[in-house]
This record gives structure tokens, C-alpha cells and sequence, in this order.
């Protein structure tokens, strides 16, 4: 499993209209293949700034199966109004974790 | 509970060592005052950079208590020589989730 985290800024003043977006955009994410659960993440230091932290079962889940897909011309479609620059993305893997 | 996210680009060829160094500093957070747990994202685009994500009980938890501690002293004791700049840390709450 491999985590996307996209860092996207919003336009001042639509953070709850983004926030409700993005729980609209649930539907297309839970069509997609390998789709494993989001988190949407927002900034203390940075209030127009959220992450969306994404897993996927595979790299390809999200670039090939996900972007080439119906449920992305949607997601971007919900969404893609409110972004005040292009979001920049990036993959991960966990290779460590801790518990308290 | 609130999430920090530290951005650590770490020397050419230390990502081994690097990865050996959290792993034992995994005690010194688990003394920490409101440590709820970490996880070690590795990058897949720029395999130089983690992404250390640790979860605090309040943001105080992080910036005051952890970061006045001897356990922050022992952290950047066992890690820091492998940084290869400052790291970017911020910090975020959770605002939405989506299951599989």
C-alpha cells in the first residue's frame, strides 16, 4: 500500500465550500480500483492549506487506474474550482511505524 | 489530537543509517508527554526525502513539551547528523475521512 499526499492550496474564503466538496468527492473515490481510505488533512499554521493523504494499493492505483478514470473528470470537477495553484503531489511508502 | 508533519531530506546514502536512527529513537517519543504514535512515510519521486508523521495529543504536546525536553535532545542526537537541510515541519487536523 502506498500513501499519495497532495498538498493543495485553496482561494481565501472557500475552505468549507472545498471541505464539502471533498465529502461529495467521496462516492468517486470509493468506485475507484485499489482504493483504500482518505484523510483530509488542514493546515494549523497555513489555513488555506490541505492535504489530502490518500492509499492506494498501488502506485499505478492512483497515476494510471485513478487519473485516466471517470471518478478523476469528477473529483477534479467537485474540487478543482477552489484550488488557488495546481496541487503538488507525491507517493510514499510507510517504512516505520510506532505505536504509544 | 492534531498530526506533525516534518518534510527531512536526508544526506546521499545515509537513508539506511537514517531509517536505524528513528527506529531507536522510537523510545524517546514513546516517553514523550501525549505521543500518540508516529509513522515514517519514504518518498517514491525523491527517495532522499521522509516524511515523519507523529501524533500528539495537542499541538503544545509538540511544540512545548516535546521540543523542551531531553527526548527532543535525544531525537536530533540520533538524527540530525543525517539531515541534509532543516527540516519543513507543520503541523494539521484532521477534517475528513473516507473508508474503503
Amino acid at each position: 500500500m502506498i500513501t499519495e499526499i497532495a498538498q493543495i492550496d485553496v482561494k481565501p474564503g472557500s475552505e468549507a465550500d472545498f471541505e464539502a466538496a471533498v465529502a461529495k468527492a467521496r462516492e468517486a473515490f470509493g468506485r475507484s480500483k485499489g482504493f483504500c481510505g482518505f484523510e483530509l488533512h488542514k493546515s494549523i499554521e497555513k489555513p488555506q492549506r490541505y492535504r489530502l493523504m490518500v492509499k492506494w494499493q498501488t502506485l499505478e492505483n492512483h497515476t494510471v487506474d485513478f487519473r485516466g478514470s471517470e471518478n478523476f473528470t469528477e473529483w477534479r470537477g467537485l474540487v478543482g474550482g477552489f484550488f488557488a495553484a495546481p496541487p503538488d503531489v507525491e507517493h510514499t511508502e510507510t517504512v516505520l511505524t510506532s505505536q504509544a
